[in-house]
């Protein structure tokens, strides 16, 4: 019997969890990163490919669906509780899940600060900076105003006020890119205004909120509410913003060296990436916010040649942590507190669409669009994201907004992002949106084509050029474009690679065109050395016999 | 004056910094996190290239550099205090980051298990087997009697004890696997036996991971403390293990499939390291460790054709936190803690040295090898790793083992890990260690070997073939040997492609030679229709002079 009662107490030591203090924290946030891993892809998977909408809508709805206010309250652990506990203080998910989220934030604006395309952009700065400046203007005074209207927010210097301003300004331009890209429209006159003013958008909303949580620290130590104030603080934030950005484009080409003394792009990649946690943290000490830090780091690096590169090499991390960020702003929407301000996150929702759509669409159509083009224009500015997620995220977690604006903020987000892509879609059928062409900027460039017979012999010799690149340390990469275009990079020297059935065509500039030609050069002799050899084959058909032979 | 003063105060908020509550915490998080992973990166740099040791070390040694035992705790951040706040509780550092290190180690242990080569085990199963288990006895024996023998724990069933056994069991083979396939001896009998002790290793260290997990449970709760306790303890552990790792190979095919519906990596990869976090929390709630769940995940995955798929692309998160794992474990090393069991953690690392070269050298001199072979398996079984520290780590955490023993441990693989690479290296020169030749394992192997008469049509072959078998949904990986090598999987046919100067040599199964040679019947056809278009192309000498032409 004393065996018995023995055994019976193992019995229940092994169903009392191992787990308590730091490891039963661990298991949790392991089990709570596991589900959010794997709803958010598949939320995101049953929205873009069954429902033909964003994947980010799908990360964000699982995140709402399995946080703290809905399933996950309910998914019990044994001797736990709920998954997710009901949310008790300001922030309702647990620090060390709410710190995996933070880190998602950084990689994100590091890489969107790695893709900002500031040639691009230059080359269109005057439209895209009427565009960005318009949309900003409109919707940081809507969002603002409609929280001072709606008594949400006492007046315009209200934190509350403020923080809707902001979260409302930053286009989140990748869901518009796609969707251009797609329908072949990137390149029109309408695409590269939208991309130009994004770019703008982007840092002018990094500004805002530099300005915005200056203010409201301004507003916490007591200090008064005055234009003056406001003022003052935008003179100190956009100064910091701007010495950072020239110091770290001044900058760019030593570091960039710097990284490449290693030799292995494992280490460059992630010497960058700590490089961007620290800068993000630093900015963050300085009374910035850590996102705008990553920003610059990002923006930083993407002048380099190392830019492709760390794209490439941080897709990996990024896959798999920014649907857990997206997830995890899903679960802090709070639904019965967005519920008692719905009236007021619909407006809100409405005037973000329609600031976009007069703020860019207006300018657009002051300089050389007629009105479909501007609407064009307008509805590709639309849709709002993770720079709006991440602003109402910091207000959350800074106290300067509640749940309920937090709430609104993410409606906001979801209807701009919904109405975005069909809007858009709709909007390009019919005619031109410019009123007249524009002459084509004239690029000193030079287009190198060579037709072989036959497709084989072209993509053959492309290859060889391309492993010779790699030699000679070009960064070689393979754009997302449905004919075989590869962008080799190197210093200053780009070249850019087509394969057109048998055409191998070679684009790159005056300067260059010395370098590509007698690398070419030395791939067709040496093609011509490899058709020698092969006339010595004694038959290809002996060969072609001997493998059948062996079948029997 | 009054605009002066209120000047002043605006300056004075900009100096106070915005984050409070978990704004801070994020903050500090963030530098945390960049300064681990810029020090473990170049650490991990200093001694691969520089002093010529493992990596990992370096890894270590900057974390014990830079942690709150060390620097760290000098780093001061304007009003906060010191970057890593000088350890007060059970664990040194924060949640957030612990949390961040218990992710980085459940990917390397489902790492582990996907890279788990059990086909290799299976051929080598009856040394391996031996080697492994005379290693697992000696080294938990040594290392629990030295615990027992030094008073510091009260016996062997004291859960110091039971732990200071466990750590000291699992073979990191990893580095020498590195060490054999330079020296190309990888295949050699020694390094096969060495690769198979380590998978019986591996999955023996972790079921007395359980098993230590178990008991020290049972002594918590103030079970009484047996050898039959300790017997049912064992025998309800390593059932669980059995069950999950049958239940998980045999679903293994179905979890396969599952996956590969989704059509797209990105997403198999993301739901698979779900599986993977779910099924450790999952574990670490029944009682045993997290770890074994991820590294059970891994092993039913390995069994798949998705498994190298897996690897390559979890490359991208591997790299970045494996480092701050073994960064953050140097971080735990309280170095006056340790300095006070020195001469035991001396003693500790010696005894954990010699119960290898002793338990595995043993066994292998008694099966086949000569005293030569038998000290070359047990230098290869050598080194201690992640598998050690984790369990180190557990035990830290749950307060099983104080900071002393966590230092003798940490001790322990530094030691073990510096002597290997180069008793390794020395013992491997003379002549063969094994006794007498056993025949080679006869295969129903077929070897296709094609013969060109230049190493530039191999080559090209090889791409075409290669192109085809992914068309084909094979997934086609490079291996990491010098040779042009590639392994192609699908299902339950697997081929392995080799280019070696102009010879282009397929190996295959009896039952897949058909498929090989009709696939490669198939592209020498098109090559040989290839070079009739060549003969049509009036002449590469032509196209060469446009090229040269254009250069004037």
């Amino acid at each position: 019997m004393k065996v018995l009662a023995q055994a019976n107490s193992w019995m229940l030591a092994m169903e009392t969890p191992m787990a308590t203090g730091i490891m039963e924290d661990m298991m949790v946030l392991v089990l709570q990163l596991g589900l959010i891993v794997i709803a958010a892809k598949l939320g995101g998977y049953l929205f873009q490919r069954v429902l033909r909408l964003p994947e980010v809508l799908g990360e964000l709805a699982a995140g709402m669906l399995i946080g703290p206010y809905a399933l996950g309250h309910l998914i019990m652990l044994p001797q736990h509780g709920a998954l997710f506990a009901a949310p008790t203080a300001t922030m309702p998910v647990s620090t060390e899940l709410y710190g995996i989220a933070t880190v998602a934030s950084i990689v994100l604006l590091f890489r969107s600060g790695l893709e900002t395309d500031l040639s691009t952009f230059m080359q269109y700065a005057g439209v895209g900076t009427l565009v960005g400046l318009g949309g900003l203007i409109f919707s940081f005074g809507l969002g603002a105003g409609c929280a001072v209207w709606f008594g949400v927010a006492d007046s315009w210097m209200d934190p509350g006020a403020l923080f809707l301003g902001a979260i409302s300004t930053a286009t989140s331009v990748g869901i518009s890119a796609r969707i251009l890209t797609e329908k072949r429209k990137i390149a029109s006159p309408e695409g590269v205004t939208i991309l130009a003013g994004a770019v703008l958008d982007d840092v002018l909303g990094i500004i805002i909120l530099a300005i915005v949580v200056g203010m409201t620290r301004v507003a916490r130590v007591g200090g008064e509410m005055s234009w003056m104030a406001i003022g003052w603080v935008a003179v100190k934030a956009m100064g910091f913003w701007l010495i950072c950005t020239a110091l770290g484009l001044l900058l760019a080409r030593r570091i960039g060296s710097a990284l490449k003394q290693f030799r292995s792009t494992e280490i460059m990649v992630t010497l960058a990436f700590g490089l961007a946690l620290l800068v993000a943290g630093l900015f963050e000490m300085a009374g910035l916010a850590m996102i705008i830090g990553a920003y610059i780091m990002g923006l930083t690096l993407s002048r380099t040649d190392l830019a492709h590169e760390l794209q490439t090499q941080l897709n990996g991390i990024y896959r798999i942590l920014v649907p857990v960020f997206f997830c995890v702003m899903g679960m802090l929407v709070d639904f019965e507190a967005m519920h008692s301000l719905l009236g007021f996150g619909l407006v809100y929702s409405l005037l973000a669409v329609a600031a976009k759509v007069l703020g860019c669409g207006i300018p657009a159509w002051c300089s050389r669009f007629n009105w479909r083009g501007a609407l064009r224009v307008g509805f590709g500015m639309l849709p709002r994201g993770e720079v709006a997620l991440i602003v109402a995220g910091i207000g959350l977690s800074t106290g300067a907004i509640g749940p309920q604006i937090f709430g609104a903020s993410v409606l906001m987000t979801l209807i701009t992002t919904i109405i975005a892509p069909p809007a858009l879609i709709e909007s390009f059928k019919g005619p031109k949106g410019v009123r007249r062409e524009i002459p084509h900027t004239q690029h000193e460039a030079e287009t190198i084509e060579l037709d072989f017979p036959s497709p084989d012999i072209s993509d053959f010799l492309c290859d060889r050029f391309l492993r010779s690149l790699r030699r000679e340390e070009f960064f070689v990469h393979r754009l997302p474009t449905e004919k075989l275009t590869y962008q080799a990079r190197k210093e200053d020297a780009a070249f850019t690679i087509t394969v057109d059935g048998p055409k191998l065509i070679v684009n790159t500039t005056a300067e260059q065109r010395y370098v590509a030609r007698m690398m070419l050069l030395e791939e067709v002799l040496s093609l011509s050395d490899l058709l020698e050899a092969s006339r010595q084959l004694k038959s290809l058909n002996d060969m072609g016999n001997e493998l059948v032979d062996g079948l029997f």
